[in-house]
């Protein structure tokens, strides 16, 4: 049966790897809508290879020149947010795969859930910061969400079929980041380059920082509790250099299953979109033989961003999208040598502290708020150069 | 809904734990029958305690006393192998754990299975040398058989309800026992007492034996080969010295999933016990925390029982009955210092080199096997120490 597949961010790295891993599968698997932001060229190369029947770009001047590059094709063009909802909800798309960045990804991922839409999710802010209301919609609870992000695609494997009452606890392993074992003296001098070099995966440079901060894996633990619908002391988080186990399950009877690969993201994706099937791919192959897998407790004293994202996820509200909104604002700024990379924590537990949280925030909330957060943490390291 | 079980071999180690851990699990689970072999005290215990509609002990005299010691138990005592036929086929069991020793187990397993009885099987010597029967007679493709041994335990654990065309492979874990790493010259030295020593697992003599030598993972793999219906190349042995993860199978997408926990039988003997379910479990929980797993390729010069094995396997026939047969002799005389630890593998693939193998064995034949190969097995060592 032809499996028909809408991407929302499509020239981003996820976008570009799930258009790569639908080119291997087979002319089981048809691209029926693809959206990004303004980059033209390669829109308009995807369109010529895919032949998708909607192609949007958010910028209407990219669009109208997408318009002009693949005029003929029989592909509609379409500008702006109303068309990101128009490709999350096209009705040809049986899978809605949503590969875009930032919260904007938040409305059409509503839209598909409510349009009854199986949705491949690798929009981390969707969960982090809108969690709370898909919860509160009943969004969450059809099984219609299939995790994209490695870890939680991981978590998926290892439940398959088991019920919520058998799961004990999960572990989300975290590689540590190039600095795992250092200290506050060491970690004080540490520049964007050093940082942006993760020892495992090859990722754009706003996850590679928060991989050295911890802030990463305190976001995942945020999307594991909402995907799996677990308490925040069922989710730990253990220390895995090799990056090799993606995560764990525990089973109440003390059985742990694991899910095993090469970091590479084009195997979580092509799960996401062969499921309830798999099918061979092109991954390379996991080798164990003369590897070494250790694992160590996280370093709360000296990276303590993983305590601000459970403190976030236990205060809930708005308070997750300060967190969020508040390391964003911090780490573009130790990107640019504004603010020290042990600062990075300091900054967004200020700003929590400050935050007046609102309980049950809807939409506009939750935007305000991250508005909020990311004004604050500006004052914030502004007062740090200042002082 | 209650669960009623019969249990073979219930005076052994694993016929204890399994009473164990029924004993944790509460009114759902009952005993219907036990057998044993000649422990009367032992079983007149069990029988107190579990209050089985049916107690078997193989030997007549002990039988006997039995029946004195509980009478007025309600329970009916029986001796001889028919009794083990009645256990077997107990009407009233839902599942039969089989944990007898020996081939003796044959019988009683196709009557299970025969009836429609759902069997948890400890008993290697069944598959090993009746796999190919219970492949011929079909009772092998029917989902009834639940793998207690740690390994296939994993293995059946990590299938989930993924389906064969999506397994590409599976890793079978090997502790690689006391001596992996030693070469020949100092394998010429080691004596029964180092090779009792395992490094993890507390089991019986000769498993013990049959872990240091390698040949115990020969026999998991033709296991294996059955329980999951897999060509022999589908099949790898892993070391890994921790035995925390317990097996492992690639899928053809490149995922591995992996079984791992405390090494406590207790905990594959529930699984088969409670399957579909999992229930809450005493065993301690596996803490991966400040831990190392490493893993290494076999080393087939120092430790060639594995190719013994695989080669058995790959005959079929009467082969992997004279495997185990030779084996059980060397290992025997191993342990009564009449037959070095190095001298073990040449014993058996002199006997198996000297076979004439038979294709398509009955019962009757493949116990003249096995008689033949035993016999010839301890010929072969008497003249070694003549030499």
């Amino acid at each position: 049966m032809e499996k028909k597949i809408a991407i929302l961010g499509s020239t981003g790295s996820i976008g570009r790897q799930t258009l790569d891993v639908i080119k291997t599968l087979g002319d089981n698997y048809r691209v029926v809508a693809l959206t990004a932001g303004s980059n033209c060229h390669l829109m308009a190369d995807q369109v010529k290879v895919f032949k998708p029947e909607l192609a949007v770009l958010n910028d209407a001047r990219s669009a109208e020149k997408l318009k002009q590059a693949v005029r003929g094709s029989g592909c509609t063009v379409v500008s702006g947010s109303s068309g990101n909802l128009q490709a999350a909800t096209w009705p040809d798309a049986d899978l809605v795969v949503m590969a875009q960045v930032g919260f904007s990804g938040f409305e059409p991922l509503v839209a598909a859930l409510e349009k009854g839409k199986i949705v491949a999710l690798a929009n981390k802010e969707a969960l982090v910061i809108g969690g709370s209301i898909l919860k509160r919609e009943g969004l969450l609870d059809q099984g219609r969400i299939l995790p994209v992000d490695s870890e939680h695609s991981a978590i998926w494997q290892c439940i398959g079929n088991a019920s919520k009452e058998e799961l004990a606890r999960i572990y989300l392993t975290a590689s540590g980041g190039p600095f795992y074992g250092w200290k506050k003296a060491e970690l004080k001098k540490v520049t964007p380059d050093q940082a942006l070099k993760h020892p495992n995966w090859d990722m754009g440079s706003k996850i590679t920082i928060d991989s050295a901060t911890m802030m990463n894996k305190g976001l995942e633990v945020i999307e594991a509790k909402w995907l799996f619908d677990l308490e925040l002391d069922q989710i730990e988080v253990i220390v895995h250099p090799q990056s090799i186990i993606h995560s764990m399950v525990e089973y109440i009877d003390g059985s742990l299953i694991a899910q095993l690969g090469a970091p590479d993201m084009r195997l979580p994706i092509q799960y996401a979109l062969t499921y309830p099937e798999r099918l061979e791919s092109q991954v390379e192959r996991c080798n164990l033989f003369e590897k070494q897998l250790d694992f160590y407790p996280p370093d709360p004293d000296n990276f303590p961003c993983l305590a601000l994202a459970y403190r976030a996820a236990k205060a809930d509200g708005t308070m997750p999208a300060v967190l969020n909104g508040a390391n964003e604002v911090a780490v573009a700024r130790f990107l640019k040598e504004e603010l020290s990379f042990i600062e990075i924590p300091g900054v967004i537990e200020q700003v929590m502290d400050n935050h007046v949280k609102i309980d049950k925030p809807g939409i506009k909330e939750i935007i305000d708020a991250d508005n909020w957060s990311r004004r604050r943490a500006a004052e914030i390291i502004d007062s740090y150069r200042k002082g």
